[in-house]
């Protein structure tokens, strides 16, 4: 190592658990050798931690074999970086490079395996020029494969470190939700508001914020994935944020409504039952219940069960949202170590809806807030 | 329209330029059709601004026809924001879907066109999954072909309106890092110094900051990508913050090198030559200049030549980092419109670097910088 530990790292012993697991299921699926290309699924088996994702430049790969210890193919400039994780085996090239990034070298570190696998189900992503990827399947005796929902399953059980991870993000970004109403008013604009939001989650402990959604219109809102503009709170308004913080590499991702001014008693009685239906999803939760089951009980509560598209949760850890989605025809059966939003959607006329957003793990017993839950009345900011 | 016009949008004329000269370029390539999978490139033609591309879950699409208007094929969660762009053809699906999400939809929606084409070269990735694309590929009469860097072409060339939005975005940073050493102070750790960067670059205006890396140790660094530890500021440390900050939706890319305490001669005599060789590479940019002599004119000043590898500025804008590369061996030539970074690297020992970074546009008969640029001297943080 030439410096400190990297930040945000776990003990080695946390990797070599996840090491552990992830060989296992190699060697159950006779594949060789796992190709890893995104932030989420490198970080998971090497803590490498950085914001540099935001550059699309450069390609980076993670091999982790069925037996013995990762290589990183990793560009020069990430060396120092990944040589401070527990990572060893570091094979740098001087990327970008006009014509050749990386590839020949990612296919000789391949060789020795010969059915090589990556993720390629729904809610992954290549991060690699699909060129370059297409040179590196010709040049490997085999085209790579799907790992079949593999990474997915490794990934959707947390250990206990990762939850006291993720409830430390919910903790603070809790916090920031408390001290929203005395850092806004009535006729700011929606911008401000996001600024200042954003630094309340710094004050209270993100160590960035990858995520903020919202907005604010009269009763309730039709979108909710808006970046915010210049529309200024205005009495009658229920104002949304859903953030996803980071802290310590691990989200967090709820939200919270506000009404500014006092809220009628249709509005009132609409937020008590999307509270109710989260409670009601709670209360579902635990080991050998299914992802649509849930989904079913909250939708009972918000619509008699009308409800055919959508989703009221999803998984979430190293990404805002991850594997299972609460809705229909998701049979992922719940089990403990998982960590889900529960995010039901309650439709008060067209166009118009309230979303709230909690976060929970599963136990083996049932399941555990992980942001303290809102009540049935909503925060008023006055008018 | 369901609401007011999306936030972060140009007029339309903007857009039907974009589409214009794309159109021109798809005609004259023999392209039937682009297929954009990846925020910047849908973006670029729909001006659809939302954070939510932070949820790996749901692939988008845009389709950019030779002819006629651009279709979106999208999640239902993005209709309403869409359909606030000036985009009218918006085809959804009820995503994430566990079995077939969007790929029929899409494949219908590229019928009309034989000869598609998408980003495949350096610095592009497919944002979608691999499973959904092979599916895709299988039920188009031919293959989705590369698009030979014709994306890179358009968006590498920005528009005065585009311009104007880097710029802004660059004056409000630099107005953080002038306030920062009031911020800031020795024994401050590293992670509370890079809370209250992000803190002043909101307060200055940013909408949101998707990157900040940096380093504080004696006399210089080894890694620029990394997040902020628990280290204090101590005498003798150079700290250094690059920020990519976003406003409306375009980038700033600089950094600015600090000193707890007063700098040692040696350490003034680099940094004044490190911001010499910022000076030369702006010297020398013009149209007509090429990316790799404005790197070699840099790199005489701090190496004498010498240097192989690494890069010493890119291309900037909707994305953090876009091409091209200031580096051996990229010849593009330099154009008007084109928004650079200059970034040179100074090694002052094996391991201990200073990075210097600065923001300009190619003009006419030369360049302006879009970053105030700094001084010789660096500034002091009392110890």
């Amino acid at each position: 190592m030439t410096g400190p530990t990297a930040p945000g790292t776990f003990d080695t012993v946390e990797y070599l658990a996840r090491l552990a697991r992830a060989q296992s299921a190699l060697n159950a699926e006779g594949i060789d050798a796992l190709l890893l290309t995104g932030d989420a699924d490198i970080r998971y088996f090497s803590g490498f931690l950085t914001r540099f994702w935001e550059s699309p430049t450069r390609p980076w790969y993670l091999i982790v074999p069925a037996t013995g210890l990762p290589t990183a193919v990793i560009p020069q400039i990430g060396v120092d970086l990944m040589a401070r994780t527990w990572i060893t085996d570091i094979r740098p090239w001087p990327a970008p490079h006009p014509t050749e990034d990386g590839t020949a070298l990612l296919a000789d570190a391949l060789r020795p395996h010969s059915r090589v696998a990556t993720p390629m189900e729904t809610g992954t992503h290549l991060r690699a020029p699909l060129a370059e990827w297409a040179t590196l399947n010709g040049r490997l005796p085999n085209p790579v494969r799907s790992d079949g929902g593999l990474m997915r399953r490794l990934r959707q059980i947390k250990s206990p470190a990762e939850v006291a991870r993720i409830e430390a993000t919910c903790t603070g970004a809790a916090r920031a939700f408390t001290r929203l109403p005395g850092a806004i008013a009535a006729g700011d604009p929606l911008s401000t508001v996001f600024r200042r939001f954003q630094i309340l989650l710094l004050e209270e402990g993100a160590d960035w914020v990858p995520y903020l959604a919202g907005a604010a219109s009269p009763g309730g809102y039709a979108d909710v994935i808006s970046p915010a503009d210049g529309r200024r709170l205005t009495e009658g308004d229920v104002l949304m944020l859903d953030t996803g913080a980071i802290r310590d590499g691990y989200f967090c991702d709820f939200n919270r409504n506000f009404c500014v001014g006092q809220p009628d008693g249709a509005l009132r009685d609409d937020h008590a039952r999307l509270i109710d239906a989260t409670h009601a999803g709670f209360d579902a939760l635990r080991p050998g219940q299914t992802a649509e089951a849930v989904f079913a009980t909250m939708d009972k509560i918000l619509t008699g069960g009308a409800t055919t598209t959508g989703r009221y949760g999803h998984g979430l850890g190293l990404h805002l949202t991850e594997p299972p989605s609460l809705m229909r025809g998701d049979t992922t059966v719940l089990e403990p170590g998982m960590v889900l939003t529960l995010e039901p959607v309650l439709e008060r006329r067209p166009g118009v809806t309230l979303v709230h957003e909690e976060n929970v793990v599963i136990t083996e017993t049932g399941a555990r807030w992980l942001t303290p839950p809102a009540g049935p009345d909503l925060t008023v900011i006055p008018a």
